[in-house]
């Protein structure tokens, strides 16, 4: 079978699914009147409450969709409604989904360039200042999709000011934040700004399982009316079955066990992964070592064409995702993303031994 | 507490709660695997199947979406990306929800009249004829929301017709057709006419629960990878663990001893409806009675103003919801939707009299 780096996606073994389906029965047993009818379309509110408590707002400023992405949609559905055509400033490279709906969409999509910090803020800052008026950044703070990055804590304070000075709406999509395997996290830019104009959003797919669907933002009060009419427009209300499922599994404190217990597994994999890189590729070769999430960044080394690796790679039984499908204009064409988060230590060996076995010789060491 | 007629939702006795928790459990121990990773963007592989061996097409035709509003929305979503803004026909009146949804997204509507034996065909072969092509007809030819009304037999034959001889794309919204107390229902339009151009969408809401937000829609060969596509671009994959906890409730025979469990207790309430509307309301209202489904359309004697009685009806503990809003253009000023579906016979009784003594003098018997 195909050794997968290309997913970002759990391995089986990674989602707690005897306790799930315990918790799925309990919560309709419990509260099946609720769920099980036409319900809020905000979210279970049990869950809603748990995360404005734990964001610090009120439970109107969360809207709970079916997965994060679907919130994506509707934040930039509505900023397309309200002014036509969006220009939005997304990080380059970032999450290919995305980048899809925009261009679904119409928006303007206008890059700002990363390095190993980060979001470039000089390049964001100039942005601003000499161009027309965007109406989102889209940005992935920590251990970034799809470069494994963190933006460093000097340059989140400094994001968090440069949206009050120009009055920029942010959407910090933190999805891998808790799956840190070691070091400490930095805040927010929510925490730090105060969500004021930086929505923030997340979802229970890395921390509890994907198949659930259970993401959610947490948006500014000058928001979170119109974009929750937008979901419930769109499907009357989320499911809120499995948000309950999620819910019993908080409740009855399996959530913070799992997380580590999950977090451990991932750490061995990673680990593996940045020793297969170094063990394995030739010099010239650069990639990023996250502390966290599911991803490393590999800069191949120069001229190495990615797309053609990516073919040979799936003859041979190695999938990854080729840099360009991160970027709008196509760049990145001697990288790839590969995800550590599907294969146990000993396919990772392996894999990186054949992707490397296929590098062009001049690139080879 | 407010006697409701307002709303198309079962009350909570019509949820079999306690056996979907037992489903749901089961669902995940045995498959959890599959439904809480990332999984297929068209549905539940054992639920589509069966939807598809019972609709008579290939599975890849068959997209199982978060609730069937869903499904709407990216058919029209994918309409209008198509050609710009589309043209649409709907039934005066029809549900509500698509009509916001159409408003939306900047869909031209276009409304054709309804009268008791279902959408006016001489109106709609006027409008081909004579109007620009639309994009989509949107009918709910059986026990309609909101009037109630059933498409007769030969007139489904013609529309199967004028399908074809216009190529007029249809979307056939069937929510209510299992939900039958009497009668022999016809065949749907999709059947009639081969599903080549006639699309086909349904629900799990009223034969087993809303909650579970499970819905689907049977596209024509041409439309099927393209909306399956726009689905997985929104939200990846739907919810597929109560997919699953559905596919548990069928596959161990629950599905059908429901259906009769919930149609009989839908019947006495919808008996207890028309009875009291012949009791209680004065000469001059006229009423559908619908041989299955939620609803029941009262247009009340001439001059009634439906928008007023609404107000005062809340005041007595009393809801429904005004014709005017089934219409785009805010006709249906003296009619009324109400719903059976949410309530026992004996507050349908009393609903009904406090509703009749709020009428207006010179309407009263």
């Amino acid at each position: 079978m195909t050794i997968s780096f290309a997913r970002g996606a759990p391995s089986a073994d990674l989602l707690p699914i005897e306790e799930l389906a315990d918790c799925a029965r309990v919560a309709l047993e419990r509260d099946g009147k609720t769920v099980l009818a036409y319900g809020s379309g905000g979210g279970y509110g049990p869950l809603r409450d748990w995360l404005a408590e734990r964001h610090g707002v009120e439970p109107e400023r969360v809207l709970i969709t079916n997965g994060s992405l679907q919130a994506f949609v509707f934040l930039v559905e509505h900023l397309s409604a309200a002014d036509g055509p969006a220009r939005i400033l997304v990080e380059a490279p970032t999450y290919d989904r995305p980048l899809k709906v925009l261009a679904r969409l119409g928006a303007e999509i206008v890059t700002i360039p990363l390095d190993d910090d980060g979001l470039d803020l000089d390049a964001l800052e100039h942005e601003l200042r000499t161009g027309p008026r965007p109406a989102l950044l889209y940005t992935i703070p920590t251990f970034q999709n799809p470069s494994g990055r963190t933006l460093g804590g000097e340059r989140r304070r400094r994001l968090a000011e440069l949206a009050g000075e120009y009055e920029l709406l942010v959407l910090e999509d933190d999805p891998y934040g808790l799956v840190r395997f070691e070091g400490e996290g930095e805040p927010t830019i929510f925490e730090l700004e105060g969500g004021r104009r930086v929505a923030f959003s997340s979802s229970f797919s890395k921390t509890v399982a994907p198949g659930v669907r259970v993401g959610y933002v947490v948006l500014p009060t000058s928001l979170a009316q119109a974009i929750t009419e937008l979901a419930v427009s769109t499907y009357i209300s989320p499911v809120l079955p499995t948000q309950a499922a999620v819910w019993e599994f908080i409740r009855r404190g399996s959530f913070e066990p799992n997380l580590s217990r999950v977090c451990g597994l991932l750490r061995e994999r990673r680990d593996a992964m940045l020793a297969g890189l170094d063990r394995d590729f030739p010099p010239g070769t650069m990639w990023s070592r996250p502390q966290g999430g599911y991803f490393v960044w590999v800069d191949l080394p120069d001229g190495t064409d990615a797309a053609g690796l990516c073919e040979r790679a799936a003859e041979a039984g190695v999938s990854f995702v080729k840099g360009a499908d991160f970027f709008p204009d196509g760049s990145g064409g001697s990288s790839a993303r590969l995800a550590y988060s599907a294969e146990p230590p000993a396919r990772i060996d392996e894999g990186l031994a054949r992707l490397a076995s296929l590098l062009p010789e001049p690139a080879r060491a």
